[in-house]
């Protein structure tokens, strides 16, 4: 296996390779009349300048500490569109002066109390695929310099109790390491985002990471049973409860606090066994706003899907082989214990009540693997975890590729796609001169949808980040607008923070900046995500 | 209907009379040896002496503010065992001052703002049938006197999407009221604690309660959409979300708040469609320990049920008809949507392959009305909801009846559990010289129960608060031994707090007082839940 990429998504030469690159932009260029389009080469680190580091990790941190410069290129930015972008440009301006590899609780300790003591700022850090500058190592604030926490060497499944399906778990496992190490017990954590090869637990649980599940399990939040969490003041590590009613959840006080709060070192999670039948189909709603009822209509039937992936015409055309004029309802259920010729058998019903054409072999609940590899099912999956690679590729060419998401209740979300479709598909035309967006539901819930939408446009060379800002904040305001959130699934970091300002009510982050200056006195811990030390809000 | 009790569940004379008391005594008598046992009269509101108010209503407050003695009396207590003696004995020592009943959220805010300025603790009041002294008007510290905060004219359903199945309603109201507003629309939010007739949708929330229905939707937790709290720095309003992953949920951190961050005056709730098929049944499982095995792999089939709660040999002897030597298992389901025998299979497969005897007829969905009312579930249900009024009876015939619950891991359930049926009935012996503790599952999750402990034993007059303190102590320091919950529906309050606090992290407890201080900077708000103003922590 090839290292990291120091800049972009996932292993070095893992993505599409300058021939596919070549043909994309020719493919692209013809679609947006823009011939010009052409790849450009990808960056290497020798092309890389980092400023020289500020501060120098202290001897008894010698050991877990790098300065490596293939380190803090890697470390300076997430993976977000605005940091490919920066890449291609070897922009690396403000790359962290240290990264720091801790081996166990005790190391993540003792970086905290140096970081702490030296006012140096703390990047919490796990697989790195934050969208919103999450992890980015530029911070303001009164800071001698900015020390990066990388977890991945805390990495282990500690614990493991299989009567209670859970395990205790180290916050720096990247999914796929997961998965293996719970495979030969017969359980999963069954928690699937896009990024699941690249990102951490600890990171899911910091940013309230979506799953591929539709329903039910939809955010990492319902898997937490117990949380270990380090506060430059101390430990705090709660009780293994399957539920409880005594006073505010503290573990929901750490989910979501992007490292703002304390890190992440350890949780118990809840695991599921491994499902073993599958009953999928693909349900064709002709017409562009078809299915969107179907889809309500199964997330208050009180059959929960594990997959009801509402992909509108454009998206079902490019990922799901469809024609262009319908759209595809991916349907899905998963068991590890019963047949689910029931379950589907009225879902199957469902859709076919709202104009659904469902096709007859859906019904039958299948135990062989391939049933969850096949059909459109299987198409979109693989799509589903390739496509940050050719998001990657796509910046090369010069193409916006990027997506916002959100959540909003029934009644209002017509209003909310119309308003988005219309406001962003014209800022696109007016600051690309084309583009497309389209939309798919990743996640649906009895009382509103969570729809995702995905931009593409040809960007022009050297205003790439200018021009994407002015249609994100079109997008941006008209959720604010509807009373959306500016995101179910990506967090807040950097990059959302003055929408996240706006929808937060006030006395909530009052209350929240009251507990960070308890828990993290010298602000210390990943500054700017969240909140400002300052009670001033910023503006959009 | 008559009024409300002032010192007892419910309304005046609902309860037995005085003839069934005396019944009641004579058999308990029997039962425990103790032929003493006698029916005292109850309390009439005559016979009891309320110091004078220490403060006054201003005139601005006066069209909502009353100093009645009934009035009083009524807001001194919460409905728990511990307020029953008091009440029986006569002890209404710490009355509030005044009881305010606020039309509206102005009103409210010019109550905090009046108390907050004046220094008198607030105490926020909704059905009153806390358990654990959560509306206690006795609180310590430096206040000019205590105002309890009576929500009850705050109980309409102001807002109903339909498409969303929400509505947004005051959280004064109480279950009937709440649900009679719901059914012409074909909704219900489906939440039922034992308290359901005399608690309010504020009160379910500040203290996380917990519903009738045993997986899935257990505590009212994950029915809330959004909220809306008043505290002495202003409203915080959260948006109506399905779901979101922007940064800590602001909900989250006012569920299970106990009125101590703020008032909660209204909410979004998620609401279903009325259930109209239902399957029911009632599993036997010979011995005494039986019939958990069976429940942990309903817990974990991915079947989730309305109800599965067992009873032990004990208490299926008292409540589900059963014969004393075997385990009852009530199994039951419930849809608006569609039939349910694949899941009643499925359910019953299990059950018989941990030696359940499941009866035949229980194998068809039925939607006819009486489904849900009769045989062992009608039986158990009705005797859940008189429960009470019954306890009241029994305390004034000179009986401990009290309960405890609490959630732990499967792995550490059978250990926990032995303990508590030996430690307690042991301390039951010691302090009572008899008693009986029985045992049934309230709620059960994927990794773990929730378990409910019933106690009844023969208590000594003029020294029954002392002898329940014995036993509490005994029983709460086990759970915090062995890491359960102190609470898993009932929350907080006051008189679980030396418990709680060992439970709860010391980081986090640090993290809500700032919070606390942020929002209520005169700490008036129910002052002495959840924790105090020093940082000290209270010991057991």
């Amino acid at each position: 296996m090839s290292r990291l990429s120091f800049w972009g998504w996932g292993r070095e030469g893992a993505g599409p390779d300058d021939a596919a690159r070549e043909r994309l932009a020719k493919s692209l260029g013809e679609r947006f009349g823009r011939p010009d389009l052409r790849a450009a080469p990808l960056p290497r680190l020798e092309e890389i300048t980092l400023r020289a580091p500020r501060i120098a990790p202290p001897s008894a941190l010698a050991a877990i500490a790098s300065s490596d410069p293939w380190e803090r290129a890697r470390h300076t930015y997430g993976r977000s569109y605005r940091d490919a972008v920066r890449a291609q440009r070897r922009d690396f301006a403000h790359p962290p002066d240290w990264v720091a590899f801790p081996r166990g609780e005790a190391e993540v300790a003792a970086v905290l109390e140096h970081c702490t003591r030296e006012r140096i700022a703390v990047i919490p850090f796990g697989g790195g695929s934050s969208v919103v500058g999450g992890v980015e190592a530029n911070v303001v604030g009164d800071y001698r310099g900015v020390v990066t926490l990388d977890l991945s060497r805390m990495a282990r499944v500690l614990e493991l109790d299989r009567s209670s399906r859970a395990a205790r778990i180290e916050a720096g496992v990247l999914g796929p390491a997961l998965e293996d190490q719970l495979r030969p017990h017969g359980l999963t954590l069954r928690h699937f985002p896009q990024s699941f090869e690249f990102s951490s637990l600890g990171g899911w649980i910091a940013t309230r990471s979506g799953g591929h599940f539709a329903t039910r399990y939809t955010h990492i939040d319902d898997f937490v049973e117990a949380l270990r969490v380090l506060t430059p003041t101390g430990v705090i590590a709660t009780r293994r409860l399957p539920g409880s009613g005594a006073g505010p959840s503290p573990d929901r006080a750490f989910i979501g606090s992007e490292g703002a709060l304390g890190v992440i070192t350890e949780a118990w999670m809840r695991l599921q066994d491994r499902p073993t039948r599958r009953a999928n189909a693909s349900v064709r709603f002709p017409g562009y706003d078809a299915g969107v009822s179907a889809v309500r209509a199964l997330s208050q039937s009180g059959i929960e899907q594990a997959t009801v992936r509402r992909l509108d015409p454009g998206e079902a055309a490019t990922s799901a082989g469809g024609s262009g004029r319908e759209a595809i309802l991916v349907l899905g259920f998963e068991s590890a214990d019963h047949d689910l010729d029931a379950w589907m058998r009225r879902a199957a019903e469902l859709c076919r009540d709202h104009g659904g054409a469902v096709p007859d072999d859906a019904l039958r609940t299948r135990d062989d693997a391939a049933a969850s590899r096949e059909g459109s099912a299987g198409t979109w999956r693989n799509s589903f975890i390739g496509a940050p690679y050719v998001r990657d590729a796509l910046v090369s060419i010069g193409v916006l590729a990027e997506t916002f998401e959100t959540a909003i209740t029934w009644d209002r979300f017509e209003r909310l796609h119309g308003r988005l479709i219309a406001e962003v598909g014209e800022a696109l035309r007016r600051v690309y001169g084309a583009g497309s967006i389209t939309c798919r539901f990743t996640h649906v819930y009895p009382d509103g949808p969570a729809p995702y939408y995905s931009l593409l446009a040809p960007a022009r060379r050297g205003s790439e980040l200018e021009q994407w800002d002015e249609v994100k904040r079109v997008a941006s305001d008209v959720l604010a607008e509807e009373g959306a959130t500016i995101t179910h699934h990506h967090a807040v970091g950097r990059d959302h923070r003055p929408w996240y300002d706006r929808q937060r009510p006030e006395g909530f982050a009052r209350a929240l900046r009251a507990a960070k200056a308890e828990l993290d006195p010298a602000w210390v811990l990943n500054p700017g995500v969240l909140f400002d030390r300052a009670a001033a809000r910023s503006e959009p």
